[in-house]
């Protein structure tokens, strides 16, 4: 074992998880590090964020992809930097010596600078940001029902801003006014009227990938369902009180949920490469990180531009088809072939979902548009197929089903609320 | 509804919310005070804490229960006191005003005042601690696999000690044991002779409440099960690192897991009444506590000792049954009834699964002793009966039925090793 090739795998992600079955099968061993034990299906992080699914639903043990490939390890640790010239990973447990590297760290929340935003609002990236949300959101309604003679105090309580249009947006602020539906049977003593969901966008569309006519649908069904969507409205502070918007208007408010940005995660730019405003790293059309010839980089936190006029977009499908590519890559240079596979993207459309039997799908080569219930369905199915085990196929669709049928949402539990109570900025994240 | 008697229940757990079922059919007010917003079935908090169920499995929204009861409200707080003259209940959201209030709030954790023990050992009574367990045992088998050339490290943190053999002890230790095995499937670079189980109890005898040769049959499929049974051991010391008995062994161990015994909350301490020695207050036959007309106790905090040599154990039926006569006793005296009714407790036997498959089910009026499988099967369907929705008895048999079949446990993340990592033993309580 000790003299096959070493490939490291940096983040569990869909690219890093593709990439190590794919090479899994060859003659090499491979270490996947990631500071996780689990893959987190992101998909699905605002189902979790609004009580509809649980955390173990949408995050998979990564050494459980694995247990027939003796080849595979799993180091939890946090990447913190590369020697490319010494061809070693440094992590906070120690340094890794690598033989071929791949990059599929992903990427974070892009607050894009605002700083005051970035401290009071909420991220929804990782497992532990979408509990956050979900705690806080419940407690809100628990803290409000506490302030029977202060309206404006329940009002800011109970006022719920999503920001950015984008399908993790739509998809939050639609969950959210599902469960809202839901909290109005269970408060005999709130006035639900005083409950206000706003979705906010700084251009004047939401989801950018899509043609008009399905905007249009989704900032319909929004609406319909109780959600203030504000399109061309730009957020400049945020004092966990108050958000304030460009023009000066006050919204009075505790829980802003960022969905307007990602950036790759810091560890990429102490990689040695180029990297783009976002902070992902460049990569040449065969997905070696530019300059590099044992270091590629996939998925979120790579930025491949060849035959597009923008990088390609930071979702799974991407990360999925460039693992595929960058697999067969590594086994040519180990073979010592030179002739690289280029990459080429192909589009498996966009869509999203919002709310329950509710979902707008584009058109692709493969499908036709789809809106309504019509289309929850094909996202529904589409998701399931993706969820990483049988088991939770199962019952994340006996959940669904039932979450369809009757309403209930039994995620409803407030797991953090000693800390919050006493701490709300500290445990944000 | 002013005007109608306000009844104060402290605590959602069996007893409460048992209680506060019955009562909401009446013409009362009621306010459930619970620091959380669920209902935990405590009687599965091993399987959270051993990656089998998730947490939204054993925790259900306390509201959700009471959804078509107008007259039933939530406070979501922590009870500190009580002031029995002026009829206030304290908490640390203010003051609530009663005309009958009932603790409810149930039991914690007895460390018997070995300080070193409750620093570094891990409870296991509420969710959290449930949780703590789960992901600091995870975390050891990730850390040791980064210990490849230190076997004492190595086998330090795979060293689980279980202490205390009544069914929470031998059902944490039987499922840690099939944990493991899982475990030994996906760890390719670990010696899984270096793991050890421990099972330490004080007396000669586990499961005191069944007869000896179920005891025998206990500690024989705990023992089938690789787990180290040590009877007539007692712990003096916990130091985070080495567990001390009484007579000098030293045991390297960074997991202790304490089920030895239990208490009851410390604010029923502040509550006025007499307490005995576990700090459960005093109740007359008819619940009321000791020198109150509006003050009853029921459940884990209550000493119910009339008929009996012992006050009656701290067991969910016990719990139970006492809301219903509670529930009786109350409304007898707000219709101004003095013949308030006697307690009395039908034994419905006890039970302890030891791992998936087996099972120990003591002879009651109602059933026959069982083993093996079939007690396996009948402790299942209790259990599966008593969870509080349809839809958790759905997802949960399902669970079950793959664990049996397939051995997988999904549950195997590690949700907060940031903190884990950084603060070990802050984070435990």
């Amino acid at each position: 074992m000790a003299n096959v090739p070493h490939v490291v795998v940096v983040g569990g992600g869909f690219g890093g998880i593709k990439l190590t079955q794919l090479l899994a099968k060859e003659n090499v061993r491979i270490t996947l590090v990631d500071r996780h034990n689990f893959h987190l299906f992101q998909p699905l992080l605002y189902q979790v964020s609004t009580a509809v699914l649980s955390t173990d639903e949408i995050a998979f043990p990564i050494r459980a992809f694995f247990r027939k490939n003796k080849n595979v390890d799993l180091f939890m640790a946090k990447a913190k930097g590369l020697d490319q010239d010494k061809k070693l990973l440094l992590t906070n447990h120690g340094e890794i010596p690598y033989d071929y590297l791949v990059l599929a760290a992903g990427a974070t929340t892009n607050f894009f600078g605002i700083e005051s935003v970035e401290r009071n609002s909420y991220g929804m990236k990782t497992l532990q940001e979408a509990l956050h949300i979900r705690n806080h959101v419940l407690h809100m309604f628990e803290r409000s029902n506490k302030h029977q003679d202060d309206e404006a105090t329940r009002r800011r309580m109970l006022t719920f801003i999503v920001v950015g249009g984008g399908p993790t947006g739509i998809e939050e602020a639609g969950a959210l006014s599902e469960l809202v539906e839901i909290q109005k049977k269970e408060y005999p003593n709130l006035d639900f009227d005083e409950v206000s969901i706003k979705l906010i966008e700084a251009t004047p569309h939401v989801l950018p990938m899509m043609p008009q006519h399905l905007q249009d649908e989704a900032v319909n069904v929004l609406r319909k369902k109780g959600v203030d969507v504000m399109l061309n409205t730009q957020v400049v502070d945020n004092d966990g009180e108050n958000l304030k918007l460009k023009d000066g208007t006050i919204i009075p408010t505790k829980t802003v949920i960022w969905a307007a940005g990602v950036k790759a995660v810091p560890f990429i730019a102490k990689c040695g490469g180029e990297v783009d405003r976002a902070g992902r790293i460049v990569v040449e059309e065969n997905l070696l990180v530019k300059g590099s010839r044992d270091v590629f980089a996939i998925g979120d936190c790579a930025n491949f531009c060849h035959g597009t006029e923008r990088p390609l977009p930071t979702v799974a499908p991407v990360a999925y088809q460039e693992a595929v590519v960058c697999a067969r890559n590594i086994m040519k240079l180990i073979r010592g072939e030179s002739n690289l596979e280029a990459f080429h993207y192909k589009d498996l459309g966009a869509m999203a979902t919002i709310g329950r039997g509710e979902a707008v799908v584009s058109k692709t080569s493969m499908n036709p548009e789809m809106t309504g219930f019509l289309g929850w369905c094909a996202w529904m199915f589409i998701h399931l197929f993706r969820l990483a085990s049988t088991h939770t196929k199962l019952t994340v669709a006996i959940k669904w089903g039932w979450n369809l049928l009757s309403g209930i949402r039994l995620g409803r539990i407030i797991t953090n609320i000693k800390l919050e109570d006493e701490m709300p900025n500290m445990m944000k994240h």
